[in-house]
């Protein structure tokens, strides 16, 4: 008999639904050290580490895993993340921002409020280049949603080449190759000790000035002050950020005031608790039947 | 030999892009009476109607044919219309609407704004049911862009089922069962006799109060008191209107001060020359073989 521990802000909401799935062999634990599967969020779990005993398998409800694969913690368990549910909301966020952006909203609200029949410039998707920063299953949703409103799109990523949607891939010394004529360009990279200011200034410096910056990965790739400088200087045209450096965003940071960013505070994809106990009870049934699990985590490369 | 006669603001554009193309056995007129094939804008060929002798087929390079089937005009040629073109932008108009307010974009500003990291409450298409109110080849774009976010899409229709993205027809006295739980209602119907207001004070009652109507079609086709008290007393969220009654809306009409209503001003889908060019010289072949040409109008049903 498997004991869960569930580890979430939304734990009413993950034992109703796991409790509804019935799934054999399984009861919820009474106390960490019973549980060999624990279910929730890593800073929570990272913080229960020292008491899970019994500890054999964790599915993270996120996506970044930074707190559990940190070298500090052990790893002597297998970690799997939520990957694979979060492409769709992505590309919600991502296309209603670049949308929100080309259609020019706001000079159309603004036009409304002053009364007046009036048309501002706006411009269209279809035909323009997007460059995605990483491709994994985040970056293939976008890459699909890009195809679909006739968009040229660009990968960038260490080796893998897994999106058929991706016309043209770029790796290693190819960063500012990739960034020459992109109309968008958006990151998913994930934290790890190689993705570090993978942003910076060179990269604004190779992109056109009509360029959007769109960051839904982590903030550590972003070289903070040098996208200042690029919107200030008009180097690129906005930027939107849904991810920083450090969270919350102290009050005094420069972002607050600089021109052409927009921000979001870490809400571009939400872990919907009936998408993740979906991927838990198809894990769980691999586990059960030790099979290899979805979506493992190797902690030595960070995702 | 054909002579042709270009009538639109984008005269010289159009000249460039056909001449380029060489089409065999065409010219240019050099005054009206000799032109067998118009291409321009529906109000500028009506007006020039009487002084075209050897009229043998219009193009239009609006999908909206309103001053040249109205009755009181000639109809001894053949009127094909702008078709094929314009669904990639509306589906672009409509859906960063739909994502404009779903993610509560407005409202993020304004967090920003006002210093504060500030996560407003946000939705998802995803799952959501839009419900399309003329379902031709614009309606049918929609529909595709609707399935890409996995959404259900209804389509209303006065018999017609074309597109297999709609996953359920309505037709008939079925319109109000059509807007019964919709998330979304967009109308993409044109103006003709049998349109006027067909979005009515019975079809908002119909619908949730969380629904969000757009109208991209024609402005006839909405009761627009009945949507004023509609939005005023909350019983659909909002409304994103591209087209009018009457146009330019005037200045003491209610539209300009009605609450959650965002206006844009017959903008959501531009006639680019490159692509109205495109269908110009399909149809041009069609024409010069004596073929039947695509997107012919019916001057009688009005589209």
């Amino acid at each position: 008999m498997s004991k869960l521990l569930v580890l979430s802000r939304d734990e009413a909401d993950y034992q109703r639904l796991i409790e509804a799935a019935q799934l054999p062999d399984l009861e919820f634990a009474t106390e960490p050290g019973q549980a060999d599967i624990v279910l929730g969020e890593p800073k929570l779990i990272r913080d229960a580490l020292p008491s899970l005993a019994n500890l054999r398998w964790v599915q993270s409800i996120y996506a970044g895993v930074e707190p559990l694969v940190d070298p500090g913690q052990r790893h002597d368990y297998i970690l799997t993340n939520a990957r694979g549910v979060f492409g769709e909301l992505m590309s919600e966020y991502v296309f209603g921002y670049l949308l929100f952006l080309e259609k020019s909203i706001l000079e159309r609200i603004k036009a409304q409020e002053d009364k007046q029949w009036r048309r501002p410039e706006s411009g269209v998707l279809r035909g323009k280049t997007i460059g995605l920063l990483g491709v994994g299953s985040i970056g293939g949703h976008l890459a699909s949603t890009a195809k679909h409103f006739g968009m040229s799109v660009r990968g960038f990523t260490r080796e893998s080449e897994t999106s058929s949607q991706v016309d043209q891939y770029f790796h290693g010394d190819d960063l500012l190759k990739f960034a020459d004529g992109l109309d968008y360009l958006v990151s998913v990279l994930p934290r790890t000790k190689d993705t570090n200011q993978i942003v910076n200034r060179a990269l604004f410096h190779a992109l056109p000035s009509r360029a959007v910056f769109i960051n839904v990965g982590r903030g550590n790739t972003v070289d903070e002050s040098a996208l200042v400088d690029a919107l200030n200087r008009g180097k690129i045209a906005a930027a939107v950020l849904d991810v920083f450096e450090k969270e919350p965003l102290p009050p005094d940071h420069p972002f607050w005031t600089t021109p052409n960013l927009y921000m979001t505070f870490h809400t571009s994809a939400i872990s919907y608790p009936e998408d993740l106990t979906k991927l838990f009870i198809e894990n769980y049934h691999y586990y059960l039947n030790a099979q290899p699990l979805k979506y493992q985590v190797d902690f030595e490369r960070g995702y």
